[in-house]
């Protein structure tokens, strides 16, 4: 008997569930960030303690790690040699390395083809049509991710200096902004000097709860914003006009934003990423065993 | 006899020019960075240090230090305690900090009023009414410095990376910038991971020279641009719609792509920002030394 393994890693933790051959879940566990950009060695190591925990979770003895097939879904996959490098150090029987972008279409779409876009503190597309999986986008804050958390909260104190500067008008949006930096613009660059990304994101919800009350510096930032998301979806739905799923923290409230044209297409996302990279485990290595059972 | 003392320093560099009290160039002097908002302690060394060259240069004995009268224009003096702090500091008889802008519009519109539009890698306006100096922009390349080099830049390596994934059409320029890369994406994303805002204002002038060649990419990051930097002086130059110089690396390269409204007003820099320094001891401390002399 051996079983299935389904990882889904990130900055900020790393999720994995163990199923049996049928792709059927029978344990969960967590850990601490798994980016292979910035360090391969600790996601090495938080994949291990997530997949121990969800042995545990399932009573199966740590000994059936050398016999897992596993599908891990990691944020970096897609650059250089990543993948390459971190299947190397792994112990299981089989590994699959996916960009985190992959497990989370094969969640949210199932089977079918279709586009999601994955709306956090960044942005990224990831479309299928077959077995022809395409990425865009992504390319993180500084040169890319348009309409992601980090892209948009950063606009919003933009627009506070400039209302500041009577550039542009101010709104109630731009005056709670300069309140919380106790009217002093200094401060909202001094805060933008050391600022990460998800610290820029942490104003974007602000953004659309104004826009629900006609604020009309939030509602320019989200038609711009919005303007640019579908510019990429032009792009890139355009041989393939079916499902279409907006994921991510930010993912449910840009989808009634949308166009028209693509409100219509828009899908609830039928899993998560971490039940993507089980159904990919389960499509990749289920059939094999069964050919070594035949065989 | 004693003398007077203009310093024009920031990020690249410190210039001292030494003057008789009409304001008559005696010497000058060169040294290193004084950037009194990253090394307050550095600035004040190389304040020194080009002011002794400057009294070398015009063969006065450095003995004359405690009785200069100085004009300091200095970047981030305008910034919190900065320029307190600086001036109790200083061996000089009497010593003004201001910030460069103030200087540098000084010495473009001598004792006119006015605008200037300081267009290096950053971006900041300084209007003139009279004795009432107002300053507008210039926060910085995180969220702010709308037209300076840096965000121009940046832009146009976003714009790369768009046309690379075809959410944007690509130019000419698009593909110059991408074969500089390798023509590998992940290559800008690195670049941009860790480039300083002149890094990125390095490609800004890539922008003009294709846009005189008609690039379809540069023409639109341009326009862009022009409407913020117009948007900026629609606000600033409401009650003030006189002369307007744009100085900074950039300034003569916009001037030509102006709004006709504002190309009537532009003017030639009278001289630069050091001069202004000058001048504007000139106007401050003669005075006081002719009363002196009277008392």
């Amino acid at each position: 008997m051996t079983y299935l393994l389904g990882i889904d890693g990130g900055g900020t933790g790393c999720r994995a569930a163990l199923a049996d051959m049928n792709g059927q879940v029978l344990g969960t566990g967590k850990s601490g960030s798994a980016n292979i950009m910035t360090d391969m060695n600790t996601a090495r190591l938080n994949i291990l303690d997530a997949t121990e925990a969800a042995l545990a979770d399932a009573r199966i003895d740590h000994s059936a790690i050398p016999s897992l097939s596993a599908v891990l879904g990691l944020a970096g996959a897609n650059v250089g040699s990543n993948a390459a490098q971190l299947q190397a150090m792994l112990p299981f029987r089989n590994s699959l390395v996916y960009s985190d972008g992959v497990i989370a279409l094969q969640g949210a779409l199932g089977d079918h083809d279709g586009t999601v876009v994955i709306l956090g503190t960044g942005s990224a597309y990831v479309t299928r049509v077959g077995s022809d999986i395409r990425f865009a986008g992504g390319w993180g804050f500084k040169v890319s991710d348009l309409g992601g958390g980090a892209r948009l909260g950063r606009d919003l104190l933009e627009e506070t200096l400039l209302a500041y500067d009577k550039f542009h008008p101010s709104s109630p949006l731009t005056e709670a902004i300069m309140e919380r930096f106790g009217g002093n613009p200094h401060r909202i660059v001094q805060f933008a000097h050391s600022a990460r990304p998800s610290d820029f994101g942490s104003f974007a919800p602000m953004v659309f709860e104004y826009a629900s009350q006609k604020d009309d510096v939030a509602l320019a930032l989200l038609r711009k914003t919005i303007g640019q998301i579908e510019e990429g979806l032009d792009a890139i739905t355009a041989n393939n006009p079916t499902r279409l799923s907006l994921l991510g923290g930010l993912g449910a409230l840009y989808g009634p934003l949308l166009s028209p044209r693509y409100r219509a297409q828009l899908q609830t996302p039928l899993n998560d990423a971490l039940t993507g990279a089980v159904q990919l485990a389960a499509q990749n290595f289920a059939s094999k065993v069964t050919e070594t059972v035949h065989g």
